[in-house]
């Protein structure tokens, strides 16, 4: 039994706690920047209680950076970097989705320290980032998800590359999350079941995955536990808050649990997919992906596959992970194939040269490690639909 | 649905991992002093290994402060503070059980802070204390109960007052956790049970209290089930590996639940038993209390009680938990009253006005608010045999 804990996250967690955003703030200084969507954040209304919270508590100046898209760009990074440099910013606030989130805490490094986004993709741990002088950063989630609220993970796509790569790095993390589960209240069905799954899949990975963690798994226990019970029920009733509040505790466990034992081949196959297609969500790309990769890993880990497979109530057995995958992803309408999302089957190969190429690092904790034969065999079955 | 959650303790676990403090260490500067008791550590070997991998690992001098004592008092902290300022230390390793790692964090605040270690207990939340300033401390327990190495929990004697109050800071986190279960495997198997009854007691007012915090509530849970299974193994075969691993880790979640949701009247209780009869061990003062205040309390959180006896494998009623309880404590031959204990019948009174005057700041928070007259009966319950 081995494991490491580090998470240096102070967590608020709880409905209405975004009034809590301008008292927390205040300790870091009176200069803000918000990073956040186009949209939602402005139609829901969180932005403005966002901005009206941090000028309660004395900000002298809130400025916005609204750019932000899925799947976050290296040049969206440096923009808002170069403009929290210009106006001397003391914290970051990134208010949204994942993409928010991972774009907020790039900033923070990417402004606190030299270069460009592109340099922090698969930075090491070192003397050079220096702890204390990055700007600290509150991450505020309004989907249920991504986690990213908790870890050190930013997902950043270079369009010029068509690569999408990870800045891990234990700079990264947030000081704070505010996690307020009324803010997912205005999600759609859709949108809820593609985070949802992203949660989903962060837990089965975590969990199934060849890194020794028991605390993670027990965390990553709980979450699949809360999301075969309430996922279904927060797609089906989009103002049930209390599916919401467990939704966002169960994104959060994943998010921890992902941080301590990482991912694994769906999210590594992933990757390219919506590095070379950014229409298409990252969680959608996920789904189309899960089953097929499922039914090659059990094997590989028959025990924890067995547990998941009981977690999700079916028996005890490896080979019923696939069954219970499958299951979860037609109850929340997201049974895809890689074809339905618009992915060209000339594409494949290129999409497994990828996948070996920036995510081969993955390849020794997948529970089974494949082969690049593997993994266009994957593609192919995904393409076609498990 | 509410809660926070603050951790800010790297958790280093593993079988064989006090290898790894030299190298931990060094982070933190090169001039060392190793805080921990008169006894076990030095004829089990731990001491002489942590200092060699110290000293492996380049620490220029290490200091050994070798007198704490079980109820650790203000005056050790006082003379091991002014040891700490007088050589310029470093950093500061808490090896040992509860009472070295308590006294090694709260010397850390002591020497990097005015005044001596009375004026801290209770001390508030606030800008007077300055993160960063005060020495690191590593945390290493040689048992598996008191939670210290990942709260910010000291427990402080002042045999003077007859007083034992808590500093209870976010400066008194330790800033590593080295959790390695071979150290524990020297313990007797009556030591295996006071501490491991520690962890017990620590989960079960935890998970009863009336604070709302869902994610302490699981890390309470899972400590449960872990130490209904492995605790009386650990206590039968006290060289069990596995049995010993598992109590680490239950002792850790339950270390971090307390963090987040305190303790209740059982520990409130049993403060002023230990800080009048320093030979009584706090473990045993709180198997004496357990059983009386678990028949008192039940009714004031039903629900949390009945999933209480179902974790310890009676029927899911509230009314269960005592025998649930008993059980337990027969089981590890901790079976007690405060009489066979040495308590005094006429201190009752005295032990009630303690708890009055030191601990009703946890009575809002026990499952019934009790009134100084409850007080009194469940220590005359507790006296008899209850």
């Amino acid at each position: 039994m081995k494991f490491d804990f580090y998470l240096p996250v102070e967590v608020l967690f709880g409905s209405g706690r975004l009034y809590t955003l301008g008292e927390v703030a205040k300790r870091y200084g009176y200069r803000a920047i918000i990073i956040t969507g186009k949209n939602s954040t402005k139609e829901n209304g969180a932005l403005d209680r966002a901005i009206r919270s941090l000028k309660k508590w004395g900000a002298e100046e809130v400025i916005l950076y609204d750019r932000v898209e899925p799947n976050p760009t290296d040049q969206m990074v440096n923009e808002a970097s170069a403009i929290v440099v210009e106006n001397k910013i003391d914290y970051i606030v990134g208010l949204g989705g994942g993409s928010a989130l991972d774009t907020a805490k790039a900033v923070s490094i990417v402004s606190s320290n030299e270069g460009y986004a592109w340099d922090y993709v698969n930075y090491p741990e070192g003397p050079r980032l220096i702890p204390y002088l990055n700007r600290p950063v509150i991450c505020i989630p309004t989907t249920a998800g991504t986690g990213s609220e908790v870890n050190r993970y930013s997902v950043i796509s270079n369009p010029k590359r068509k690569e999408k790569l990870v800045i891990s790095h234990s700079l990264n993390y947030p000081k704070v999350a505010i996690i307020d589960p009324t803010l997912t209240l205005s999600m759609s069905p859709r949108l809820t079941a593609i985070t949802g799954v992203d949660a989903f899949v962060h837990a089965l990975e975590s969990l199934t995955n060849k890194v020794e963690n028991i605390f993670a798994d027990d965390l990553a226990i709980r979450a699949l536990r809360i999301i075969k019970e309430w996922l279904p029920v927060a797609v089906n009733e989009p103002e049930n808050l209390t599916a919401r509040e467990w939704m966002s505790y169960a994104s959060m466990l994943a998010g921890i649990a992902i941080d301590k034992k990482r991912v694994a081949l769906i999210h590594g196959m992933e990757h390219p997919v919506s590095a070379h297609y950014p229409n298409v969500a990252h969680a959608e790309g996920l789904a189309a992906l899960a089953p097929a990769i499922t039914a090659f890993n059990y094997k590989g880990n028959p025990q924890k596959y067995a547990l998941f497979a009981e977690i999700m109530g079916y028996e005890p057995k490896p080979e019923k992970a696939v069954d219970a995958v499958v299951e979860l992803l037609e109850k929340v309408g997201l049974r895809v194939s890689l074809k339905e999302l618009g992915v060209e089957k000339e594409k494949l190969e290129r999409l497994t040269e990828d996948t070996y190429m920036l995510s081969r690092g993955l390849f020794p904790i997948n529970p089974v490690e494949p082969t690049v034969e593997d993994i266009y065999e994957l593609y192919v079955k995904a393409y076609e639909g498990f």
